[in-house]
């Protein structure tokens, strides 16, 4: 029995409710457990507790499990008749034995009833309304767009002599190309037809920099992108058009022309501002050599970044006035927060109560790149962008050595990191302003981009294309993943097959029930294909689709006869590169 | 290698800020693991996240461990430059093997620095002033009495004709024996030479039963106890003599005459308190039958206690104005909550913002059974009593069968499921009025029940001592472990040796820097003595008290000159069922 290797507890996403009847329990074991039993009952079922009578449990086979690398996770939903549960673990192992793990440990079965000892089972209280997870839920419906500005398209800037001529090459940060809030507007129609339903920008607020992650005026947006009128009518048309728009809110540092920031800078400790920050010590080394030196503290390490003190009670109110503003003022739908995780948790939850109480479906999402469990308790962010699904699907394409297995165990990590709730609302992405372009990624192989594109979209969450991502825009790391969008061989239809293909996938993700479901099982009838992915999306009815990656070098003899999507299938023919879908009867 | 075995996550105790530059990072490993290092450094150190850079830690050992039933704990402190830290862990097994451990999953050291794939590294991201766990300094410091009111010492209500005659026998929750305030106030004294320094009271508002729980008025002291000008006399005598004053907080369910349930009992479900509680429906059983039908929701299945709604606004705020009222009023430096696992988090944490606005350094203690990881981060709880502590320590000397090494890898695991700043403030108890007594639960065996008490003592934490418990006062389960308190007897000096151990216990724990020090080890010199425990206990300035139990059946040689303390150690014997401490130099 591989007794170390057992794992549950009763907090995060091991034991949570869905609702305010229903909690769900999950168990990780070793390979060798067989099956598993859990044992549950009301807490106080014959008596108050440290009194001197027995408890015990009623049975239900935990049948519901996921692999991982290392793990078997076990799963099921239980609805407490009182609202609360004290439970442990019955499990029966390969090899025939059996033990049961409770809170303190483990006990043979023979002596879990014994009442010479004290027992410590695990306890779920009370299900209480206010600390359930409660995501919007219009996201999971939702195919974002990640625009940023500059880039994108130039709506009102034609004209300007400082702005550099739109070209499809290189690009740098210090670039300004003029892509503004008209052009995004211009282009709404061409972003419904691609299938489109909400808008994550990149920064909008007047900034020194082409990016505007250095925010000098949350209050004003950028004058290159237009003004605040602007800002206003595209939400306006973006809603007609039935698109969701999502800013990006830039509260872990500032820019350094803030007026907080200059007035530091202008008066030192004496500053009534100086808390707003986390300034050491004066004066400040020479730029570029500040933040490594301890002056202060920054974004990264760079200086005319410098980090806001979101513990500071002055710089909480500051910002819930902000955002307060962008709501009601713009109407947005959402927010995607820069550097989340620096933030202070206290700042975080305040913003969501500032946020729900204007517009209770607001989506806040933290950008995390890593296990975001802390923020995704009760009443902080609703989401994080899903990078590690990311580096899950990418790199079964980068490492060839890797088999289905693996990719499906990683795929199963991310799902089976945060509540059920939360794994609806995940940001799923492949690409962004911060990674290597996609289609670089994949060393500009068109089939391995439509194949990682394809499992993005058939996955719980919210899936986003970056702008260009739909005609497999080309692009290095930053600042080279910001090219211009080629909207003159777009219009010449250069572009054609490939934005066909995206377009046919997102529209199946809005149509197929299947395809947009949370359930979803890796299967194994090609065990002698370690490279073909077998997918099963099941609906909520009961349906099945199921959706084949060929990922191999060979040709896969598949026999179907009513396809509900395919690529580089002929003839019964799965070919390297292929992806086939289809209904299962 | 038993990867499976391997577990840690960035969140919990697993990695947490113990203030704001220093982070502390566990990790659980199985037995087969020989040594850690942890590779870490800043996530920014080469560039921003995603960009094409080469990310490298630095290389430091984890020394420090703690043995559980199934796992080693590593653990370490670091002090990250620039408050944030990226890291994985770099194994050694017994057998030669190596593997690093990562957020994704493991990777051999040969491939950890390879550029094909992306990693998912673990990322603390930024020590966060306010999201730090801090604890009130004070509650180390203090030995906690606790007391039931109406057994403890009657005071003022020594002619009234309703209470029965106190004696020593056994007794049942329907009797009154008119102990008060008056009756602690006369007793403070007493309290003070035994070494006490915080009173610890069962409910005193105004109440039907005589234990008080099920409150009919939360701002009038029960008549019969004395009046609220008692109560803040005797806060104020008790901080003269310098002892802290916790009161119990019932705020998980009312009294069925509670205002708030009376209304509803006239209106239904039109009396505006009617989500103040959670009624299901109309008319009720009769009493005895309400809950288990589901009428309405109480504590336990108790009718006459029914079930606040701490998710609700009103109630929230009803219960502020209360607990405020209680700290300015009567000046009380603690809080113990009732039930308070049942209780909404976001009740908790307005509760939390409430008192320590008023208070900075209050105290607010959770009555929690089981693992309470979720109420003991940031801006809940201070604390909880630690039964799973008692539960650790009785149940080595209730099962004979059990070893030291069971006994250590129980008390280990105790103090690995909390924060640092936690451990510290642990409320820890042996018995209260929830359980059996401690003299019944060691079948009456003196020596069982000293060296029971000696441990607790050496234990971090913030020990109690339930009154009568210092004069090993018998009783069995609830309601007879609420005998009246025998002053006759005491005053006849026929408690002496007793209360002269228990006293020179407190004495010691109160004036040796090793007994209190949260530093401890489990030694095993006596490896041939499996139920001779070896607890070693060192202060921050690295002295050393070594404490020996002798829970064997035989007489074991120790040839020690000068002793700190000890029970049955004659000629460098320690007899069964003797202590000895001792300085290590």
């Amino acid at each position: 029995m591989n007794l170390p290797a057992i794992y549950h507890r009763t907090s995060d996403n091991y034991c949570y409710p869905i609702d305010e009847n229903q909690l769900i329990i999950n168990l990780k074991t070793g390979y060798d457990v067989m099956s598993v039993e859990l044992i549950y009952n009301d807490p106080f079922d014959g008596g108050i507790l440290g009194g001197k009578w027995r408890w015990q449990g009623k049975r239900l086979a935990m049948p519901f499990k996921k692999e991982l690398e290392q793990h078997i996770w076990w799963t099921t939903t239980i609805t407490p008749e009182f609202k609360r549960c004290k439970y442990y673990f019955h499990l029966k192992f390969h090899d025939g034995q059996e033990i049961c793990y409770l809170e303190e440990g483990f006990l043979s079965p023979a002596h879990i009833d014994d009442q010479a000892t004290m027992k410590q089972m695990f306890t779920f209280p009370w299900l209480n309304a206010s600390d359930i997870v409660r995501t919007p839920d219009w996201v999971h419906e939702t195919v974002w767009y990640q625009i940023f500005p500059d880039r994108f398209a130039n709506g009102a800037n034609q004209h300007l002599a400082h702005i550099k001529p739109w070209h499809s090459g290189e690009v740098t940060n210090q670039e300004i190309y003029g892509g503004d809030l008209q052009g995004i507007i211009d282009k709404l129609d061409y972003l419904v037809n691609l299938g489109i339903t909400g808008l994550y920008l990149n920064p909008i607020f007047h900034a020194q920099s082409t990016h505007k992650y250095d925010t000098t005026d949350y209050y004003t947006v950028d004058p290159m992108f237009g003004d605040n009128a602007k800002l206003k009518e595209l939400v306006q048309k973006a809603h007609q058009k039935g698109l969701k728009v999502m800013l990006d809110g830039v509260f872990n540092h500032t820019g350094s022309e803030f007026f907080a920031w200059q007035d530091i800078l202008k008066h030192g400790f004496d500053s009534p501002y100086i808390d707003w920050y986390m300034v050491n010590k004066f004066p400040f080394l020479e730029k570029g050599h500040r933040t490594r030196h301890g002056d202060y503290y920054s974004f990264a390490f760079v200086d005319n970044m410098p980090k806001i003190n979101t513990n500071h009670p002055a710089v909480v109110q500051y910002f819930m006035e902000v955002v307060s503003y962008w709501v009601r003022e713009f109407d947005i739908d959402a927010l995607r927060l820069d550097v989340a995780n620096e933030m202070a948790h206290s700042f975080n939850k305040e913003l969501y109560r500032t946020l729900k109480a204007i517009k209770p479906d607001f989506y806040i999402l933290g950008e995390i790149w890593h296990d975001s469990i802390n923020w995704l308790q009760s009443n902080e962010f609703d989401s994080v962008m899903n990078y590690p699904l990311t580096s899950a699907i990418s790199n079964f394409w980068l490492d060839h050595h890797r088999n289905k297995y693996q990719l499906s165990q990683q795929i199963n990590r991310c799902y089976t990191m945060y509540m059920q709730q939360t794994n609806n609302t995940l940001f799923n992405l492949l690409d962004s302003h911060d990674t290597q372009r996609l289609f670089n990624r994949v060393h500009k192989n068109i089939d391995a981009f439509y194949q990682q594109i394809f499992l993005l979209f058939a996955m719980p969450g919210s899936p986003c294309i970056y702008y260009g991502t739909e005609i497999a825009l080309e692009g290095e790391h930053d600042p080279d993943c910001r090219r211009c969008m080629p909207w003159q061989a777009i219009d010449n239809q250069e572009h054609q097959a490939t934005l066909a293909t995206i377009q046919a996938i997102i529209q199946l993700r809005h149509h197929n029930s299947c395809m947009k479901s949370q359930h979803f099982h890796f299967e194994n009838h090609f065990y002698q294909v370690p490279r073909l992915i077998e997918l099963l999306k099941i609906d909520d009815e009961g349906n099945k689709l199921r959706i084949l990656f060929n990922a191999s070098e060979h040709e896969i003899y598949i026999e179907v006869y009513e396809t509900t999507f395919c690529h580089k299938y002929y003839n019964h023919q799965l070919s390297p590169g292929g992806i086939l879908a289809y209904n299962v009867l």
